[in-house]
């Protein structure tokens, strides 16, 4: 069967309009109506093939929002009109130890991603640029009822990213975190963060998000471009969440951790980390990386999420070329404010 | 007054035999007679002046194990005769979180280092290649009776640098630790982690050292001039300690790590660190500092050393100036096997 969708013949080419095939039901599986799909940093890399292994044509997507259409005839935690999503993972081998404590993002197989990767069967996966999709009940969320679709999307990818290492890392009331860089994920960091307790900061190039940072929870602000801003926050944070991807100069963050405390690199650095080992010993300072997060962790942020009313903000566009092309723009160069969703009905009207 | 010392009056310089002074005993001062003084790989760097700004004339040493001579007034912890030792740290503010916890080395106000820094009072430290020390009895380790003096030497600094993270790192039995490298700190670090029941893996340059390692409780050796050799240790360790400061290639070790795995860096390197964070990423994996340990964890370790009968593998000479430079000669080049300790008695005699 096939559904309609957004697809990229190539990279550098134009968005098209396309029917791209999706699996007949498997017992387990359950088909998705897609409402909502959110614009990730990481389809922008996959479209323009900067990692060098995208399968075209292709179709991002891996935060998705929407209805069960269709159960297969051994699901059981699912139900035809059921709000629910998919998020960046769409298979993984279901029996290593890390698939049995729910940390399928670190499979021993390696999990399959929701597009642009090679599934188990030997397909290529396609994502949420497009009116349905057909996924196993084992990577399928529940939205809470206080949470509308186009809400839920980001939080699938964004959020979870955010979520996972502030939950690994143990923030809590008191703890002082700093969020470098405020776009997608940066401001799911902030609103997360404060959620938790935490007292946050934001460290961005200019001011221009100041206003929007301390609305969403952070109690602090710096801007790089202010010389000497960040002379008096040595040694402060227990915990760096660095979402950037370009010109991290980690020499000037890293001395901004506290005895013990940690940089974690949740966007993809444009180049090799590069810096001065000694900052980490003086303090027993910590650089790590972070990766999503597992199917039960991302429910349990849903979950949070709907308890502490922390939501997105977003731009809904419709799934159409010229305005999805111009909505990559828009995440590209960081003016979106700041998560945009693709609202699908277009593609199915 | 004044006591017998090595001293170099110049980095370049030959060592010569001089009286250095001592401070006259404060009320909670100990007097310690040194018996030995351990050679470490920074008194090499610091007698050089590698990092610019060592104070000469440099007494060298803090790997200092002897008896008290003599105690001050108020002096409760300690008698005329004991059997005592002193590490890297002789002063710190006593007062911040982290002196509080007994991690005086990251004391907020900064510790003192037991040679070539400057003191709180504005004097500069002297080391343990001497005669005598005095140092304030909360900086004064005290020597289990199964211990002689020259293995405590060694355990003071090599001893709790390697200590320290294996317990912050939480290792223990069926643990999977590497070691890389294996002089000083590093036959300290395989005999430490065997100890506390770790699955020991060493990795060195060639395998000059195969046959000691497992001796010393190591289970793997590999030498990176073997081509591939590393390729099936992918992803298997809970914890590397790297103890070479030259030519570590961060992308050939740390994706050895586990998930959730950390290499900890226990050797300053030559320069910056310079890797790719996609490995960090993908697994969860950290790299991290460390820098020796609190006087509370390092009297924790003596005994540790005595219950577990772990102790260093020494090389003594005796502290005439033409001795103790050929002693760095082989610290130096690595054919030191594996920790040179200086006999004192020749400064007395």
């Amino acid at each position: 069967m096939t559904t309609p969708a957004l697809q990229l013949p190539e990279a550098g080419e134009a968005f098209e309009t396309a029917e791209i095939e999706r699996r007949e039901l498997r017992s387990t599986d359950v088909r998705i109506e897609i409402a909502y799909a959110g614009i990730c940093g990481t389809d922008l890399h996959y479209g323009h093939n900067d990692f060098g292994r995208t399968p075209f044509p292709l179709t991002p997507g891996h935060e998705i929002a929407g209805t069960v259409a269709e159960v297969g005839s051994e699901v059981t935690d699912f139900r035809v009109g059921d709000r629910v999503g998919q998020g960046c993972i769409c298979n993984s081998c279901g029996e290593c130890v890390y698939c049995e404590q729910g940390e399928e993002q670190f499979c021993a197989r390696g999990m399959v991603m929701t597009y642009g990767s090679k599934d188990y069967d030997g397909t290529i996966t396609k994502g949420g640029y497009s009116a349905s999709i057909v996924v196993d009940q084992r990577f399928v969320l529940r939205i809470p009822d206080g949470i509308s679709l186009d809400d839920a999307a980001p939080l699938l990818c964004a959020g979870i990213t955010m979520y996972s290492p502030l939950r690994h890392w143990k923030v809590g009331a008191g703890s002082k975190v700093a969020i470098v860089g405020m776009g997608g994920l940066g401001h799911m960091g902030v609103k997360l963060a404060s959620a938790m307790g935490a007292q946050v900061a934001v460290i961005s190039h200019s001011h221009s998000k100041e206003a929007d940072a301390r609305r969403f929870g952070a109690t602090d602000f710096r801007a790089t471009g202010d010389e000497g801003t960040l002379d008096d926050l040595q040694g402060t944070f227990d915990l760096i969440i660095s979402t950037v991807s370009k010109g991290l100069d980690l020499d000037q963050i890293l001395p901004l951790l506290a005895v013990n405390g940690t940089l974690v690199s949740a966007g993809l650095p444009d180049g090799p980390a590069n810096f001065s080992v000694f900052t980490l010993m003086t303090g027993r300072r910590s650089y790590a990386g972070t990766n999503i997060g597992g199917i039960k962790e991302t429910q349990e942020m849903l979950d949070f999420c709907a308890a502490q009313d922390v939501r997105p903000e977003t731009e809904i566009v419709e799934a159409a070329p010229e305005a999805v092309a111009s909505a990559w723009g828009r995440v590209g160069d960081g003016s979106a404010r700041y998560r945009v969703v693709i609202d699908t009905a277009a593609l199915t009207s």
